[in-house]
């Protein structure tokens, strides 16, 4: 079974914003709600008193109002996890949407978070995908002190772990570019939680990205899979909508490979900089070991627009880690198809657009898995187009 | 010599903010100054027309008012780099400061930039630091479609390069925390550059870590170091001040080391996600690869306090590395130390607080040296604290 540990996400009840609430002033923000747009709306900024009792925007450990038995810890004064729901956070640009369950947040993609063609790389769609996610848990109030875990959880020690993500990259943003990342969650299964994300451009709210994760709730002793306690249940299920980011009527089913894989990545070892809050190799470093499996030359030319991740098993520190992967038909054939079409630039890329029949034509597959000693980690698909040059 | 292409960094004249200013409304921030602080002053929020006309704030790609040549990019739509000069960008949360020609900018410490331990890493440390010297230059008015390039950069065909770097980390920030980050640049000597950095906690106004920089001129096509030209010094010299933010009154010579360094590491290899817009291995890669030498029974239990890296060469994405260092003095005798502090808790942790005289018997050092088939690429210092239990 999938027992992966990993960083995420959460999100609680705790929707009536009464006591101790200050105006903290306007905050003028600009909102883009399913591309159109209202600007510079004054938008009322509550100012909650957080766990600790310090109010955000204080700039002194002397506004502490109150401590917890007498006692207070750096980490808490330093990080102020709130204990009530707020509904804008200036510093994280973030804020309530979905009618108080869902979170945008507004992001500059960074320098660092491009790749040589200045678009962000998977890895950082990846990571602010965590990102956010914690920080819709986070602005919920209920945030305790683990790695997305609600305080019900942590009394019931319990975790969260990822059993299956899927994305979706139409367009990848470039550097210096505004997006903005909307995130929420709902009901899978019974005793599952589903959390999605959509990426769309500031500027022109066109999507960019759509995401889709199932998690799954895990004991941190026994590393178990666990019902969702009631308490948990009460807390968490206010926040679940019915929208879905990827509309996915019949998953694919993933085949498992076998050493008859063509490429074949072996002694891959996590680095201490690979581990995360939660000692564990962090997905993202999962995904480069699969993708770093790919032939160069093939990733030279082109980009990825799906990656299916299915999770199995946790990877410890100390494992050693074997990344396979299996294009779904021949690469020499494949580059041939790119060689002539290389050679044939007005007919695919001449006036800089491509009809959508091209498209599929131009599309790869990739099967993957990553195992230790013939233990499953993660089962991956990937799905790649041809990158086109079109004057830019 | 050193002419390793590098990203970074600049800034340029162009203060007054006359022509074009719309004030696009009041923009609340919280500012904090030498640990003073003023809490929600409304700063008003001057919006140019950017390179490609299009109002920062509007949404639409309707708002463009004008065309270069009657073509536009859309990466110019997208990145819209500011062609004048900019106070305040509410996306970046950055502002001037020091009089117009300073940058600061507002940060949360994200949970993908933190290792085990829940504390930014050194490698996020360093993004955020070539972030904040991009978009000083962003905000400057002056920036070209290069990695910190001026227009009379790119006019000459100059880049920048980086040619030494000293940090110092006195308290690494946590998960969540907000943190300040100022920049600003200075003249260092006839042909070169400084530039500085300072980390503030936001809650405290503390001083987390400090940076230095220096910076020279490479002719991209010869890759031959080039004196500043008049008309780009014209550019950049408004900018300069004198502050610093490390005393370097005689800066220490690092040793080359040779093959009978205590610790090699052969055969690194870039790979494609290392290369960053400039298609180098940036520069955060080298220093991984000089911080995984170290044996990890030291890293677990130390915490980097300074380093220092001289840059020699640039690295191509083809070469092979690898990476050599050496403690000051034998680790078993270090071991040997830290084995004894353990067993004495109380002595050197138990009130969570430690004198400085505790602090310099318990800082260890080792010198570096990443180096293809003995041509030297980064020389480097590093200096380490043992970490230490203070109840947290």
């Amino acid at each position: 079974m999938f027992t992966f540990s990993c960083p995420v996400s959460f999100s609680i009840t705790c929707s009536s914003s009464n006591g101790n609430i200050q105006n903290h002033g306007d905050y003028r923000v600009n909102i883009n709600v399913n591309g159109s747009s209202c600007t510079g709306r004054p938008i009322k900024h509550h100012t909650l008193l957080n766990e600790v009792g310090v109010k955000e925007g204080s700039t002194s450990l002397s506004a502490i109002q109150f401590l917890e038995n007498g006692h207070i810890s750096e980490e808490k004064i330093r990080q102020r996890i709130p204990r009530q729901k707020l509904l804008v956070d200036p510093y994280r640009q973030g804020l309530i949407t979905e009618r108080g369950v869902g979170y945008r947040q507004t992001v500059v993609v960074r320098s660092y978070e491009v790749g040589p063609d200045k678009t962000a790389t998977l890895e950082s769609l990846l990571n602010l995908f965590q990102e956010t996610a914690l920080n819709h848990v986070w602005m919920s109030g209920l945030l305790s002190n683990g790695f997305g875990a609600t305080h019900g959880m942590m009394r019931n020690n319990l975790i969260w772990v990822v059993s299956r993500m899927h994305v979706q990259v139409d367009h990848y943003p470039i550097w210096g570019e505004v997006i903005e990342i909307d995130t929420w969650v709902g009901a899978s299964g019974k005793n599952g939680m589903r959390r999605d994300w959509v990426i769309r451009s500031q500027a022109t709210g066109s999507t960019y990205a759509r995401a889709t994760s199932t998690w799954v709730m895990m004991n941190e002793q026994t590393r178990r899979l666990s019902k969702i306690p009631d308490e948990v249940r009460d807390e968490i299920s206010p926040w679940f909508i019915q929208k879905q980011a990827i509309n996915e009527a019949v998953p694919d089913k993933i085949v498992k490979l076998d050493d008859k894989a063509k490429h074949v990545n072996s002694d891959l070892k996590p680095k201490r900089s690979d581990l995360d809050m939660n000692q564990h190799v962090n997905n993202v470093k999962y995904v480069r070991w699969m993708l770093e499996t790919i032939p160069d030359k093939f990733l030279e030319r082109h980009q990825l627009s799906s990656i299916i991740l299915e999770y199995r098993r946790e990877c410890g520190s100390s494992e050693v880690v074997q990344s396979l992967c299996q294009p779904d038909e021949d690469e020499s054939f494949a580059n041939g198809v790119q060689q002539n079409l290389l050679t044939n630039k007005v007919l695919v890329g001449g006036n800089g657009s491509l009809g959508s029949l091209d498209i599929n034509v131009l599309t790869y597959g990739y099967t993957h898995l990553l195992q230790t000693q013939n233990e499953e980690i993660v089962r991956g698909r990937t799905r790649w187009n041809r990158k086109i040059c079109t004057g830019l």
